[in-house]
């Protein structure tokens, strides 16, 4: 519960309606889409203008209270938990479009519009906006840009940071910063847009953002390649790459998460193949043709024993469904879900599947890896039970030894759910102690007094 | 000179050949592209491995010498010139590619590798680096990184920033970072890489990078188009845009840049148009050859009152010389050229033109602009004299008016060249007072004892 001064002093901001500290909603943003973290705030605030962002952190330095920003909570690092208290300061009232510009091929938001929503709203126009996280459909585009979410389109088009041309923000001292701009050259100054791009926010609210926009593809193709073996597939993802073609998207399912979502989803999916590839391809009609061609090739040549170029659209969409409802069938299977991010170079991704599964087998666990093979974002999944004490601190190690092994094959922690509470002690074990200060340093040069989501990416 | 004691300790480290602070050494390292500005350094050394650099720069530490970063010193902000006298650290030894990986498509090189020696490299692998700024026969791309170059391909490619995957680099304190790597997807902490891409030398020496590679595209082909007045130009540019097409470059020469780069290269270019066009794409030959059929309709559309289309390669390369002379033949005219480096929103090209114009003709100068139109990247060019002292009062008055009017549209004041010292008395007026000082608590909390590259970015 707020204390009575500080609820009367947010009231005068907010007004009664938006500001609350009842058991239901502090209960309601105790948590986000992490599994096994919980904590209950002193309260909620619903912002409406930069401006009550600013009164509200002037608010909270004055008083010492950390301040956790929050969109739809979709993360998956605990990175929206307030785990030492404080206020969750939830942006879903600044939900603007505030402009498509089409001479310049941006388009202007405020943080708390959802990712489809801007999809939508530009495909309209022909124009694209490429990241697709999973969570799209109920992601804000402010969590996204905090958390430097990426997706399915990655290995072709970036991530979220890529498409951030310019922020307006406000610091832990409730000073407003414009970054960047309807620019694609800006160097004045360093890069703070893509500073705060992925700094989950312990470095500032954004408020606005200003988003690069492309030409939308005219069409789109995709196709299904099963293997029965990993290596097979890993080396046609490579072969594909090394064709100097590049897909849109290049999903990898193993054969645990085929099963599962087979099992779920009933789309006809081979439960008795080691991996499936999924690949799409956009463009203009004849590349993307000829492109398909050519994939589907290689993917004969390394080894699939089966391919399937979808007929059209629809049937495309369905194929990739498969992929995009992995999550949720997996989700089904066990009480708790674990779902990782690890990044390795994109040869060492036949070698990381195979250490995956050791692990799993050592640590007695099951572990379904699917994820972004293009790109080298795998997302092995552990499937378990929280209140299992015995098989618990069994998952915790097999997370490290995940971690420890991406890191020896030149990758990373994680390529796109960010650092937040869950990763934060193995922060250090990618970037290094001299890197760890120099990011801390950061955090201490912006957010002197650790009022913005503290404990967060450094450990507390 | 350094001190006896000094240079005896730096010619411990690299040996008595890669430590020089004669007369000679010293001036040629007291300068760089930007004129007006000029002072010697105590004296120069020049590194050989990550290692000479750490202890370099604990011995700078511990006496507190300045160390400025450098390459070939193609830089236009006075970025590399030693205005405070200290070391200059030359990275030209350090010049070996270390690796081109086909699998994961990047490319490991030391900061002293020529920027083209990267393009050849990896063109002759059929694989492309786009970063092309004007400079890249001779500079390096350490010096790329650092001012987070741009060149004629930003609008469809982006900048080195877009390019630069992974850094080692040498901080302050002497302690060396890595970070990213050959990852697409990293979001371990703060985004550090493009942190120091564009920190032109003032929070670490980069030691090493890994950039992104993208397939080579097949073909490309080059268009001019002359037009007697700006406007029909500048609507060309965002008709084009507007009818989804993204040309590899798209550059604008006005008239008197024309007449000037005719004079000197008789190359045939129109001396009567108010302004050109220079339009290339590239990609797959029935792209190309669409793309550029549209785009001639559209620039006759628009009042394009000739067109003409290269009919191959050689023409191609020879009509784009057109503008990758300019600089060179303004240079001849008077004997001082200080070429500026505005961006604004594309959809705003016309009017900063006409404001360029207004500005020369207010205070009496010859102003010649020039640039990448596409992304709204102007080179509003002075030619003037620096020994004229009733004129370069005039020129600085100008430059001011050219910023205030750039940042007025939404621009910057500096798209590819950076702050340096030139633009440092501007900083503010782009990012505000806010800004300024969130940017200036990182350099103090990255290199608290101001040691790399001091008074550059920020004012002394």
């Amino acid at each position: 519960m707020f204390s009575t001064k500080i609820k009367e002093s947010l009231i005068r901001i907010l007004g009664n309606e938006f500001v609350c500290d009842d058991t239901e909603t502090c209960i309601t943003y105790s948590y986000d889409a992490t599994p096994l973290y919980q904590e209950l705030p002193d309260g909620v605030v619903f912002p409406k203008t930069t401006e009550d962002v600013q009164k509200i952190l002037r608010l909270a330095n004055e008083h010492h209270i950390p301040v956790i920003g929050r969109g739809s909570g979709t993360n998956l690092a605990a990175d929206t938990v307030p785990h030492q208290g404080g206020m969750v300061m939830v942006m879903t009232r600044m939900n603007n479009i505030v402009e498509i510009d089409q001479e310049n091929l941006t388009i202007t938001v405020q943080p708390g519009v959802l990712t489809q929503a801007i999809h939508e709203a530009v495909e309209a126009n022909w124009l694209f906006y490429p990241p697709d996280p999973s969570s799209m459909k109920i992601s804000t585009i402010g969590g996204n840009i905090a958390e430097g979410s990426g997706g399915l389109r990655g290995l072709k088009y970036g991530t979220t940071r890529d498409y951030v041309l310019g922020l307006e923000a406000v610091l832990a001292n409730g000073e407003v910063i414009r970054t960047g701009g309807k620019l694609v050259k800006d160097v004045a100054g360093y890069d703070m847009t893509r500073l705060l791009v992925g700094s989950e926010g312990t470095l500032a609210i954004i408020t606005e953002a200003i988003l690069k926009l492309i030409p939308l593809p005219e069409t789109r193709k995709t196709m299904m390649a099963q293997f029965n073996n990993i290596d097979s597939a890993a080396r046609t993802v490579s072969a594909i790459i090394a064709a100097r073609i590049i897909p849109c998207t290049l999903e990898f399912m193993d054969q645990r998460t085929i099963q599962v979502v087979e099992d779920h989803a009933k789309i006809g999916l081979p439960r008795d193949m080691a991996a499936i590839l999924l690949i799409e391809q956009d463009g203009s009609p004849s590349i993307v043709e000829d492109d398909l061609k050519k994939i589907n090739q290689i993917c004969l040549d390394f080894g699939s024993v089966h391919t399937h170029v979808a007929q059209n659209l629809a049937e495309g969409t369905k194929l990739m469904a498969a992929r995009r409802n992995a999550l949720s069938a997996l989700a089904r299977c066990r009480p708790t879900l674990i779902l990782e991010d690890i990044t390795v170079p994109r040869s060492q991704i036949a070698t990381m599947v195979k250490i995956i599964t050791d692990i799993a087998d050592h640590h007695q666990l099951t572990i379904c890896t699917f994820g972004h093979a293009g790109d080298g974002n795998l997302h092995p999944t552990i499937l378990t039970d929280a209140r299992d004490s015995l098989e618990l601190p069994r998952v915790e190690k097999a997370l490290a030894d995940i971690f420890a092994a991406a890191i020896r094959l030149g990758g990373t922690i994680t390529g796109e759910h960010g650092v937040g509470l869950a990763k934060a002690p193995y922060l250090e074990w990618k970037v290094g102690h001299a890197g760890y200060h120099a990011l801390h340093a950061i955090k201490k040069a912006l957010d002197p007094t650790n009022l913005l989501n503290p404990g967060k990416i450094f450990r507390s």
